[in-house]
């Protein structure tokens, strides 16, 4: 990706960047000197603050006040004064992709709360109150601590990536798209499948390309298209067939049986981090039996969730509403295992699941981006989910990247 | 893959499990009453001791001594009793994939921290040292220390994870032989591709199916190919061509021009969690300058890196043997820019990179997984690596995948 390598510095109205005011306002709220965060490239918080994808070991951002400690420069515009502490053999990277003030390459030996603990003093800062997230590893906590800090948990950086920017919108729209095309291709592959209702002993299968159609033949299929598009199916591309569709999480082999329901829960992750989410629910050759209400019924919760969903809207109301037309088409949404069984969505950035949840309490705003993603299972049966991703506005919501939907599938590549 | 749907429990040889003697001797050997790990799906200390793979959110993996706890049962065998905390929406998933005594899905509403406490106090330990792995979020360590227990760290994990078991080996030969594929193919495609000394003009460019063939669409290819067995790339198919094969992270899009060295960095993550790692570079049309120099040097490392690998051996004998060989054909070993600017190789598991570092003083050991991969960079000409993938043996070793290599590429697919 040209991106990437042009890094933030670039200056396109594309670039990734990170909104420093929050952090700015929290570090003056809680009357602290610093926040810092401490994580390895699976931190996403850490990725967050500083868009720099670094090794599979710790490394640490440091942010302090600069209103008044850069008066001549240009630095920590933002209200912040942000230091990337980098490993040594990602200096050059680091000073590519980190859109902050300042790389360090000190200290190289030091556990990474050291490191962070140095380029405080650096910015003197040499006691008070430090900010952190509440999953930093707990070495870096106790070094802080013993660098006479006092570690004090914020969850402002979680609740600062809850709302989007245009690029994030934009990275998130171009990973939903790739995400789509996986979902095209295995509606391809299904529509072109026929049905052997002697394999397997009588119990029948469907066939594609010449072998017995199972999940796992699908997910790769569908992982190609992904791996083609420039993104990755970072281990969430769940599909599931009749019981195993009643599974949320299942990634095994299946083999895929006439009438049943094939859910395929598409999640990748693109470059820079972002992630999308696209779920269809297909049958080859349905019966019109628990399918076809199924289907009908998280159609009608889908529209009746959309319908609610605008900035200063509580969550939960679009949860709501989701469950009481499942309900009313006669499905339970009071068991872990039976009926609708989760919530109707999550916030999606650079976590797959973050905040807003839809079923909490919180009011949405706009730049939120979350799935909105009624679903019914029944181990006996199978297990229909239609999940889409929509970006929240003032007055309603945008869709980031549409797909049609039918529970027969069709070839739409 | 069946595997994980049959899981641990299933009784294959080839299953995966996870030796619990190690814990146990640190438990005795610390006088700790337990040992508690926490994390998402990203922390491989907690894959590798649950083996399972959960969710972006965290759980919590706790063992506690077993052998006179339950002596009429057969739990504990290895003398540790294993909990899994494991989240609501994951039951059935854990249950599966877990080869340990029990799966608690208590107090779902409490941090994972809080969780793990109430299960070691089911298991009616109320007080004393309870070890984390020094890396365990912040605030699960100070939950346990709020419920009464004292907090130590210890890499007893860490170490335990640097000897694989067979089944492990099996698992690490099976996503290195698809990383060989991904290898394979875009060695074709250079052996295929054709020199446009016009191109750019006049700069020159190589051309491939119809266009101008970049670092970017190689690595879509490669990652293709990946995805088709059953592996992802987990962001870490890095391919670099001249000055950017000098960057040892390079994930961005480079025209690939006649002459400069293609470095291709290979090392997906398999289903069950563990990575395969190798290294090829090729040049197209090369002049036989720099890039002839650097592979012949890299290649007598290489041999001379392998000559010494055995069980007894201190890593970094190792490492010097490379570094030795390089210096002997003129290339600096003492800079982080130029010539060989890191280790000649890192242990390979259910992380990337863990021990045992080729760096360090440690001695190898047999069922030590590790990377062989000296190499010459030059941010000028470009970089040359060979890795290869090997398991440490009594008497010296096996490698896990094996692929010809030349400068010149060719068709082996």
């Amino acid at each position: 990706m040209p991106a990437q390598r042009d890094g933030p510095a670039s200056g396109s109205a594309d670039a990734l960047d990170t909104d420093d005011a929050p952090l700015a306002a929290e570090l003056a709220d809680r009357d602290a000197v610093g926040l810092v965060a401490v994580g390895d490239r699976f931190d996403d918080d850490i990725r967050w603050l500083t868009r720099f994808s670094g090794p599979d070991r710790d490394y640490a951002f440091v942010a302090t006040p600069a209103s008044d400690a850069d008066p001549d420069t240009n630095e920590g515009t933002d209200g912040v004064h942000a230091t990337l502490c980098a490993p040594a053999l990602f200096d050059e990277q680091a000073r590519r992709e980190f859109p902050g003030d300042a790389v360090r390459v000190d200290d190289q030996g030091d556990p990474a709360g050291v490191r962070a603990a140095a380029a405080l003093a650096d910015r003197g800062v040499e006691s008070g109150t430090v900010l952190v997230p509440r999953g930093i590893p707990h070495d870096a906590a106790v070094y802080l601590e013993r660098a006479g800090y006092e570690v004090a948990s914020t969850d402002a950086v979680a609740r600062a990536r809850e709302t989007k920017t245009d690029a994030e919108v934009g990275r998130l729209r171009r990973v939903q798209r790739a995400a789509i095309r996986g979902i095209a291709r295995a509606e391809a592959i299904l529509a072109e499948a026929t049905v052997d209702p002697d394999a397997d002993d009588g119990a029948g299968a469907v066939r594609w390309n010449g072998g017995v159609l199972s999940t796992e033949r699908l997910r790769r299929q569908v992982n190609e298209v992904l791996a083609a598009h420039g993104v990755r199916d970072a281990g969430n591309t769940v599909i599931g067939a009749g019981a195993t569709a009643a599974d949320l999480h299942y990634t095994g082999t299946d083999v895929i049986r006439p009438g049943e329901t094939v859910l395929l829960d598409v999640s990748p992750r693109g470059p820079d981090g972002y992630y999308g989410d696209v779920t269809r629910t297909f049958a080859v050759d349905p019966d019109g039996g628990w399918e076809r209400r199924a289907y009908l019924a998280v159609e009608a919760a889908r529209e009746a969730a959309l319908e609610e969903v605008a900035a200063g809207v509580p969550a939960s109301t679009v949860h709501e509403e989701a469950a009481a037309e499942l309900a009313a088409h006669g499905f339970r949404v009071d068991s872990p295992e039976v009926g609708f069984t989760h919530s109707t969505g999550h916030g999606v950035g650079i976590s797959l699941h973050e905040g807003p949840s839809l079923g909490g309490d919180d009011e949405l705003a706009a730049g939120n981006v979350v799935t909105i993603e009624p679903g019914v299972y029944d181990p006996e049966e199978g297990g229909v989910r239609l999940e889409d991703l929509i970006v929240v506005t003032a007055d309603g919501f945008e869709f980031l990247g549409e797909y049609p939907f039918s529970l027969v599938p069709r070839d739409r590549e």
